[in-house]
This record gives structure tokens, C-alpha cells and sequence, in this order.
């Protein structure tokens, strides 16, 4: 139950943008995840800087929990209202406030939407690169250290914020850094805030890295003969220098799926997609390097395009991967793994994952981010049968484990919440105390976001 | 005076690796900046973690301060005891660990310089990019988060560092993170770490990304007619996309210095110098494409070349700079600016610095790694005359101002230190309070490095 003087005061304060509707509640308590939804108690839609920080203030005054709310579109329960508290809605503040094409940067408010900037972007020959399929808020991809298809190349969101304005717990406004490209000037306060996971601070302004639109792309696509074969083409391209934007893995039965959703009739085996960037004979050179690789290691069919029709044709498998994924048991939630391995070791994650998967009586398809050595299987999950949940964990548990016995991580973009903390002490050892510290000293009532990451 | 009871335990656990012999301690209190040396009351000389981690243990408990020490060619008095206690000088742990050419990634100790890893790497294809001009030590690199030319292509040490390990101020050693090449799990500490300059624990091993050594490289030189033509051709180089390995820029007193040092006949002009990575086609299409560039801004004295001899000597000047500006005023000291701005303010700062420059009775000169906006100026100074000390502050001053007016940087990426404390809080305003908490978190005792940074 919220003090009845902080609902006094924030309703005088917000008026109608102050709710505790029980629809409003519910829909600011779930994300996309398969984890049961825990509605706040109320929720302030913010547009401003000043309105976030004073929704904070007032909560600070009360000890009561803070939760930072964008599209829902996250995958570990990060805005379930775990301990209560106000949810903060920050979708209104969606102003795009500064596009500089000479410093390739700009600065938007946390509520823009990706496509959407990238849509006010597109006559100015730049872009923002970061994909991680869902049409996310900035703020969002920012708090969850977001990355994607095009990470191989454009780096991930702690590669591509250059600075943060940040409400802290006590309501007072920072500013991160300057736009400078690089700075040597103190604690690196930006990557520190930038999946961070609304437990620091609430994001109310960034200012975000830009690329130019390259002059030429190229996408190709490729099935192998094994997923060790796949694999190890991706290590020797990555290793060869081709600076490839994208590459992506389907597994078998993911093609499968993609067959029976799109009606296509793509070879099924395990397939690579990829994309390339750069001068007209860039991309060209670059193709025809990896054709060539793929060729020695067993795979004849690499098909490739410029055009745009083209290569919107060769790249429908990938982007239907997630939907058709879903439609092979209509009704069902999807439980999403997300490991990331050193490269080396992606073949035997992958091979081993996939014994585990067929073994399993879940449904479950494989989609990855394989340049970066990151990968999701797929959990077809009847969130109703208990079975079908105890197994879709054990088996997130074998590919977690598997993934921190190779030297890598639970999460390779989809952030802790609450889903992913407890392999956190596996991960990080005595190095999860410094997070606490940190936790500690920054939000010393705990009011921010709490149970999630520590 | 160091605590008889630490003395007597030191020099029992660590024999002659520990001294406190005046020469010993004085060579541990001074960088290669123009600051007075403040020497360190005893050296402990580290030959593995363990050895680091017990002389901080064994600090901790006596309430002594612990600075770390690796070739001491930084820059902003990063080493100076300013209030006593124990060096602990890492240049003893020297090894390469691992080289993991699949990954393409490897882990060093603290103390190998860059120039031995590269040499060590030399036949592997692979390298490892970050040059900040000296033959730091990697650990050092990492705690000043340097850069350097490359880094318009390569980034940072921030960019470049994949996980680290860390020895806190209790003794306790982390790892901050894993092996894979990216992770949305919990605090970003590895880039906390980066750029903390020992203020919060002593990096005792590092594992790095590597790149694959281009298959083609071309370098190129190019006069202007206007600093401001200079600084329009980078702006318009990075716009388009021409992914240049490093674009350097010297002003004309800088050529003039380099004429004299080296008897060359370079025109004696701002001027650009530029190298290109790629294959033997990309190169060549980079070379025309910036050779456009410059022409359209009135600079057709465009030279490149790919030879490696050819290119060495077109290099030439800008390698022997520093050298050559040194020599302008033998016996004086360097004093080194480092301001960073965004692109778009550059050709401004730099017009308006150079105009501050020429109106100065100081020897001056001006090298500048333009594709990130950074540039040092380089002030004569003979230590031992007030007035020029006062007026190279004055200078400073004024160039960091007016790089803050613009959103730019005190620091590129030479660090804090203690000649830069006092412009943080102009540059940070209220989230250096945040720096602060973190600090007091993490080391709050305050032994680490005492008086830099917060």
C-alpha cells in the first residue's frame, strides 16, 4: 500500500497522468518474458526531465520503489514491480531533441522508439544500428545494455551512447560526460549506468553514436552441411578481417519452422545469413570472400544480392525466425535463452545445446547472433503445465551452466531483471560484491528497481 | 614514516623486492609530466597477483597508501605519492599468458609493454591496435584508459579491454567480467575499472581483443592551405564512411619544428597525415576517396603511397614530432594539453588555441589525433622560471574552458591524475558526487592512489 501522502502529492502533482487504475497497473507489470506479471502499485506517465525527477523525489521521501517503464518489450521481468512502488511510464517523453550530422550523434529523449529514429533519421544519410528486433525504447536498450543482429559490426549500446542525463535516487539530474568522442576524465559513469537496469538511476536523456547509411549492401545467405561447419566459417571470416554487419545462424529446425510459416522451401540445415556494408565494391569483395570460405568448409549454395527486393527475399527466413518460431505451438509463452560464448567454443555450445534440445520434449528452435558467439534457443513453454515450466528451466539451466564453464555469460543482451540473477554468483564470484557496494552507495534505500541484477 | 610493524612485514614476505632505498623511491614518484616528484615512502617489487594482493592486505591493515607503478610515462602525475606510502611497481609481471587466436583475443600481466606484445604477436596475423605513443605498460594503458592514433578506427582501451583482473583495497581479488565479447550481465566494472587509474584497486591481469594485422596498408600526407580546410577534410572523411586507421594533424609550428629536427622540407603548413587498413583494393579506394576530399578543400598536394619503405617516410614527420618539438628548446619541459572536443567544434578550438599560442611568449607547438577531436598542445616550459609556469597554467586553463564551453573533455585521454582534479567538477558538475560515493564504496579508507581523480 502507498503512504497516502505520497499519493496525495503525486496526484496533485500529475493530475491525470497519475494513475492507479487497476488496467493501468496490470499493464505496466509484465514485459515479453515468460515470467508471471507483478503490477505496480501506481504509475506516473512522465514528459519531462523535471517530472521523472520529482515522481522520484516524492517516492525517495517514502522509501517507496522506483520502476522505469518503456515499451515492456524486455525479456527478464525487469519492470515487475517485485517490491511494489510506482512505475514510471517514460513513453511520452519521445522527443527526438538534436540530430548534429556533423558529429554523427544526437540526443533523443528514453521514450524513442529505435524505428522511429531511425525513420527521422533516414533523409539524413545516418542511421542508428542497434537491432535487437523488438522496436524498443532507447531508454530501454540503453538500461539493458541492448545489442542484435548488427552488433558484430556497430558495436552494442555500451559502444554507441556517448552520454546519459540520469535521475538518481534522490531525484537530483546528472549529466554522464560530455560528447566528446573519447574522454579519459574519471569513472566511466556512462558504461556504468548503461545496463544498469533502472537500479542506479532512471535514463531521461541520450546522446547516441550515429553511422552513416553505407553506400552499398549485400545480403547472402547459406545453408551448411553441420553447425560446426557454419560455425567455422564465421570464425574464419571474423578472423579474416571481413568486416561483415551481420551474421546470422538458424538451426534446423528453425528452417523447418520458417518453411511451414512462410510457405518457403529453403534447404533445411543449419543456415547463415549475412549482410554486408560498405562502396559498391566493398560489398562485392566482401561476398565473395565469404563464399569462398563457406566453400571450404563444405558449403556450395552461398547465395547473395544487392538489390533491395533481392535481398529483402533472402532475409525473410531471419526475420520471420521469431514468429515462426512461436506459431509451431499457437497459445504458448517463449522462454528465451541467452548465452554468449568466446567464438571458440560456439560450435560445441551450439552442438551440445542442440543434443540437449532434440532430447527434449519441448518444443525449441535456435536463432543466434553468432559473430558475437551469442545465441537464444527458443523454449516453447505451456505456461499452465508445471512440467513444461520445470523443464524449460532445467534446460536453461544446462545451457547456462554449459555457457559459464566456457567463459562466458548467462546474458549476452538481454540483461539480468530478475530471471538471470541467480547465476550472477557463478558468473561474477566476489566481483558481485563490488556491484553491491556500488548498489549500495548510489540507492542506499534500495527504492530503485528492487530484486533486480543484485 | 610507514609503520614499523608494515615495514618489518613486507620486507620479510617480499626480501630485496622490497626497498626503501631513496634512489629506489625516488624513480617511483615521478611520471613524464612537468609535476614536481613526489616519491613513495618504499617499493614493493611484484612479480603475480598474490604478491600484489598481499602487500595491499597488508597496506590496508596499517591504513597505508598503495600506488601502482608500470613504466611511469603517464602523463598528469599519476604516480606521485602525494601522501606517501607503498609503490607497487608491476613491471616484474611481464608475462603473456595466453594468445588465443580463434578468439582473437589474449591475456597479459599488468607490466608487458605494447611494443613487446605486438612483437610477441608479430607472426600470429593478429595485433593489438592501441598506441598512445610511449611504450607503455598495458596495465597502466588500461588504468588511464589511453588511446592514441588508432583509436578513430579502434577505439580505446575502453573498447579494447574484455575482462580484467583486479586487486581491491581489502585484499580480495575479482574478476570483472568474462571472456565473451559482450554481456548485459549486472554492472559494467570492467569499464568501471578502465580509466580509474588505481583509485579503486590495481589491475594484475588483462585480457585484450586483438585484430587481425591488415592484409594492405597505405599511408598518405597531405599539406593545407587553412587549419580549417584540415579539419573540414577529416569532418567530411569520417562522414562519408572511409573507415581510416588514423588521421594525425600538425600545425605549422610542428612542421617547422620537424624540419629542423629531422632536415626535411615539408611545406610548411597544417597538415594531415593519414593511414588506411584494408585489403590491397580497399586501401587503394580509401587513398582516392580522401584525396577527393582534400582537393574539393583546396589541398591537391596529396601524396600516398603503400610501400612500406615509402610509407615510413612519409610518416616520418609525424613520428618524430614530439622529438622535434622537445628539440625546439632543449632542457625544458613538456607541457602537455589534452582536450578533446566534438568534431564539429574543432577546427574552432583549434583556431582559437593556435591564436592563444602565437600571442604567447612560450614555445609552442600543436599535434592533434583530429579524427576523434583531441589534440595536445605542447608548451615549453623551463621549470625553474615562475613565469613560464604560470603562464603554461594560464594557457591550459583557457584550452580547457573553452573546450568544456564546447562539450568537450579536459582529458582525451592522458587521464586525471592530479593536474586535472580541479576541472572535474566543471566538466562533471553533480555526477562527480556519484564518482564520489563510488569511490568511498569501494575503497573506503581512501588508500588507493590517494588525491587523483575524486
Amino acid at each position: 500500500m502507498l503512504p497516502a501522502s505520497l499519493l496525495t502529492r503525486l496526484s496533485a502533482r500529475f493530475g491525470d497522468r497519475f494513475s492507479t487504475a487497476r488496467p493501468v497497473c496490470e499493464q505496466h507489470g509484465h514485459d515479453e518474458s515468460h515470467f508471471a506479471p507483478v503490477p505496480p502499485e501506481a504509475v506516473v506517465f512522465a514528459l519531462s526531465t523535471a517530472d521523472v525527477a520529482e515522481a522520484v523525489k516524492a517516492c525517495a521521501e517514502h522509501g517507496v520503489p522506483v520502476i522505469a517503464y518503456g515499451t515492456g518489450t524486455s525479456l527478464e521481468g525487469h519492470v515487475a514491480a517485485l517490491k511494489g512502488g510506482v512505475s514510471i511510464d517514460v513513453t511520452g517523453m519521445d522527443a527526438i531533441l538534436v540530430v548534429r550530422p556533423e558529429d554523427m550523434d544526437v540526443t533523443v529523449q528514453p521514450g524513442v522508439t529505435r524505428k522511429r529514429l531511425n525513420d527521422y533519421l533516414r533523409d539524413s544519410g545516418l542511421f542508428f544500428p542497434i537491432d535487437p528486433g523488438a522496436d524498443a525504447s532507447l531508454g530501454g536498450m540503453a538500461a539493458t545494455r541492448a545489442s542484435g543482429t548488427n552488433a558484430v559490426r556497430y558495436g552494442t549500446m555500451r559502444d554507441n551512447v556517448l552520454s546519459l542525463e540520469v535521475v538518481l535516487p534522490d531525484g537530483r539530474i546528472i549529466r554522464t560526460g560530455r560528447r566528446a568522442r573519447k574522454s579519459s576524465a574519471g569513472y566511466d559513469l556512462t558504461r556504468l549506468m548503461v545496463g544498469s537496469e533502472g537500479t542506479l538511476g532512471i535514463i531521461t536523456e541520450l546522446t547516441l553514436k550515429l553511422h552513416g547509411i553505407p553506400e552499398a549492401v549485400s545480403a547472402a545467405v547459406c545453408p551448411f552441411p553441420s553447425v560446426e561447419a557454419a560455425v567455422n566459417t564465421v570464425i574464419t571470416t571474423i578472423q579474416s578481417g571481413v568486416p561483415v554487419a551481420r551474421i546470422e545462424f538458424l538451426d534446423q529446425a528453425m528452417v523447418n519452422a520458417v518453411n511451414r510459416y512462410s510457405k518457403t522451401s529453403h534447404q533445411v540445415a543449419p543456415t547463415l545469413f549475412f549482410e554486408f556494408h560498405g562502396s559498391a565494391a566493398g560489398v562485392r569483395e566482401q561476398a565473395e570472400r565469404v563464399q569462398t570460405i563457406a566453400a571450404e568448409f563444405g558449403a556450395p549454395d552461398f547465395l547473395w544480392a544487392t538489390g533491395t527486393e533481392e535481398r529483402t527475399r533472402l532475409w525473410a527466413a531471419r526475420h520471420n525466425a521469431y514468429y515462426a518460431g512461436v506459431a509451431l505451438r499457437p497459445g504458448c509463452r517463449t522462454w528465451t535463452t541467452d548465452v554468449c560464448v568466446p567464438i571458440s567454443r560456439l560450435a560445441q555450445c551450439l552442438l551440445e545445446t542442440t543434443a540437449d534440445l532434440d532430447a527434449s520434449p519441448l518444443t525449441c528452435t535456435v536463432v543466434g547472433h553468432v559473430g558475437d558467439g551469442n545465441f537464444h534457443a527458443m523454449l516453447l513453454v505451456d505456461p499452465a503445465n508445471p512440467d513444461e515450466v520445470t523443464e524449460a528451466e532445467r534446460l536453461n539451466d544446462r545451457i547456462v551452466r554449459r555457457a559459464l564453464a566456457m567463459d562466458g555469460t548467462c546474458t549476452g543482451e538481454h540483461g539480468v531483471g530478475h530471471g538471470k540473477m541467480r547465476f550472477l554468483e557463478e558468473e561474477f564470484g566476489e566481483a558481485l560484491d563490488v556491484m553491491r557496494l556500488i548498489k549500495a552507495a548510489i540507492d542506499p534505500q534500495g527504492i530503485m528497481n528492487p530484486g533486480k541484477i543484485v
